[in-house]
């Protein structure tokens, strides 16, 4: 197998055009110059984006990538790992908060399983797409081969397409997987040239001791992995199944033309390996909600990012974006339909 | 005319069973402890308010309170203050932000007229019920009577009294004023005991110059109203009718035990007075936005409220309250609708 298209193919541009028109439209709205915000901005970038003179956030795509992780074996996660496949059984039966918020938004949701320590049912709305139950443990060997992450960037960038394909104008990426947060922060230590320290959270709920355990796993897989910075042999060593299958989804969707609203502080990290192996692709991304995980901000201050929403959530399964999700629909809404100074007849 | 029973009148309670039930229900749900944040608390707060198990923000009444500022003559604002009147009409016509907004969150929208300079037509969706054309020059003198204020209260406790009857489950106020941030900036002043330096801000669109002005005028209308801390007093003084139909609106939804979802700037400000006549109106209040106006944050501060969102709207009309309720509705959508640790199977 070999690395996806979308890896190294070159991305897309804004669309400059729209981009001004759409500005030039904000400024004849009936309403003084700049007061919605950030709405403004939103409903700007999106014309740009989607190339347009009406931008919309509908219909959206979201699609959870869900794996195990061989990590959980030092101990870094307070919930056991059976609990991917089960929560994988909660998002088919319409339970998980993704679930709750995907039919409340209209939006489609899909999930991916790229492979768990337990069996997994065939179910509606999951696909069982196993790479392997689970990844290496990432403290003591390298979490995948790269067979193993050219089949996860080529998952992720085959829901892209698929997502795509379904005529969705915004994409959203969510994770699923006991014992990720210890692969992202990892990824982001090795990818910021930092120590763990000031990035580790308690993800799921660590107490302190919990916390600082985890740092020293981390610390030992950074140790182990050395100072290579490429983006592949990062993922590859650090990485989990569902976090490249989102980094290859972002870059697939970067690739044709769709927007990526970003989710909290795994897919944060997917989209910054996205970022450094194709800089490109930065424009492509929303960031919406700030995580209460504490290796989120330097990650998105890395990206010049500045999230929609500060809400101390810290779900993952990509309810954070979901969450977000209407005010750029709101902030559409607003750019589409309201009147201008002329139209309505107010004085300027 | 007199006082409405509002003002004065026992406020009810939120149910602690209620709350304890819904807490209690957040920590059963697939997801760890906590990890929606600020969404669990907006979920076991509706619960309280709204005395049930199942919280919702659907339906939503918005209404919008529309007059004209005599302060106006001072030159304190980047509009001509026939812009009310006109944007009485594009309310009516579908066109402003709040009637956009309105229709895409299926919200019902009223819109009191309370006296305008000019004229305003008999138009759907618009009830005219003018006290005055505008209220008097706060500059120089109070800008009402009382008989003004008691009308304007009044009319705001009918507001609230038809959104309860209509059945509505949240409370949304706006208004359109040209003048009005100068109003809702004296009023602030005169409760918090501050100078204008520092919470009066551009409204509109005011150049620097142009703010240093507003502040010297409203600096001499709190001299000329001088130590009186009394909300009525401070209201039929400084106020202008759509602030004190605002408080008397926030007042009368309180009284019927219907929780608000207070929007910017002048809103908070309403609140503000409703509190400090009835201190036991403060947990009605959920605070959406913080506005760009300076003063807002000190109001903010005064009132121990953490707004939801801060994406630097600063456009009124309710606007920014309207943007933050599919927040309340997410937050409600996954109370109810999530599934337990026990119902789906998954390891605590």
């Amino acid at each position: 197998m070999s690395l996806p298209l979308c890896w190294s193919s070159p991305l897309p541009e804004p669309d400059l055009a729209c981009i001004e028109r759409a500005k030039a439209r904000q400024d004849q709205l009936t309403k003084p110059r700049g007061s919605l915000g950030r709405l403004e901005q939103l409903a700007v970038e999106l014309a740009g984006l989607q190339a347009t003179d009406q931008p919309s956030a509908d219909p959206v795509a979201i699609t959870v990538f869900a794996a195990d992780h061989g990590v959980c074996d030092e101990g870094v996660s307070a919930y056991p790992q059976e609990v991917t496949a089960q929560m994988i059984a909660n998002f088919a039966s319409g339970g998980a908060a993704i679930s709750v918020l995907a039919k409340q938004l209209g939006a489609s949701l899909e999930v991916v399983n790229l492979g768990t320590v337990g069996p997994v049912e065939d179910l509606p709305g999951i696909r069982n797409e196993p790479i392997a139950p689970g990844t290496a443990n990432l403290a003591l060997t390298d979490a995948m081969s790269s067979e193993h992450l050219h089949a996860a960037l080529q998952a992720g960038d085959r829901a892209a397409e698929r997502a795509v394909k379904s005529g969705c104008k915004l994409f959203i990426g969510g994770e699923m997987g006991i014992g990720n947060t210890t692969s992202a922060t990892a990824i982001a230590c090795a990818l910021l040239n930092r120590p763990p320290a000031g990035l580790t959270g308690p993800g799921t709920g660590l107490d302190p001791a919990g916390v600082q355990h985890k740092q020293d796993i981390i610390q030992r897989a950074l140790h182990r992995h050395g100072s290579d910075t490429s983006p592949a042999s990062i993922l590859s060593s650090l990485g989990g199944f569902e976090i490249a299958a989102l980094t290859g989804a972002i870059l697939g969707c970067a690739a044709r033309g769709v927007p990526v609203l970003v989710d909290g502080f795994i897919v944060s990290v997917a989209a910054l390996v996205a970022v450094r192996q194709q800089p490109s692709a930065r424009p492509w991304l929303i960031f919406s909600h700030q995580s209460a995980e504490p290796g989120h901000r330097s990650v998105l201050e890395t990206l010049n990012a500045e999230p929609l929403l500060h809400l101390g959530m810290r779900l993952g399964e990509g309810s954070g974006a979901a969450v977000a999700l209407p005010l750029l629909r709101s902030a559409c809404a607003l750019h589409n339909a309201m009147a201008s100074f002329a139209d309505a007849g107010v004085s300027q």
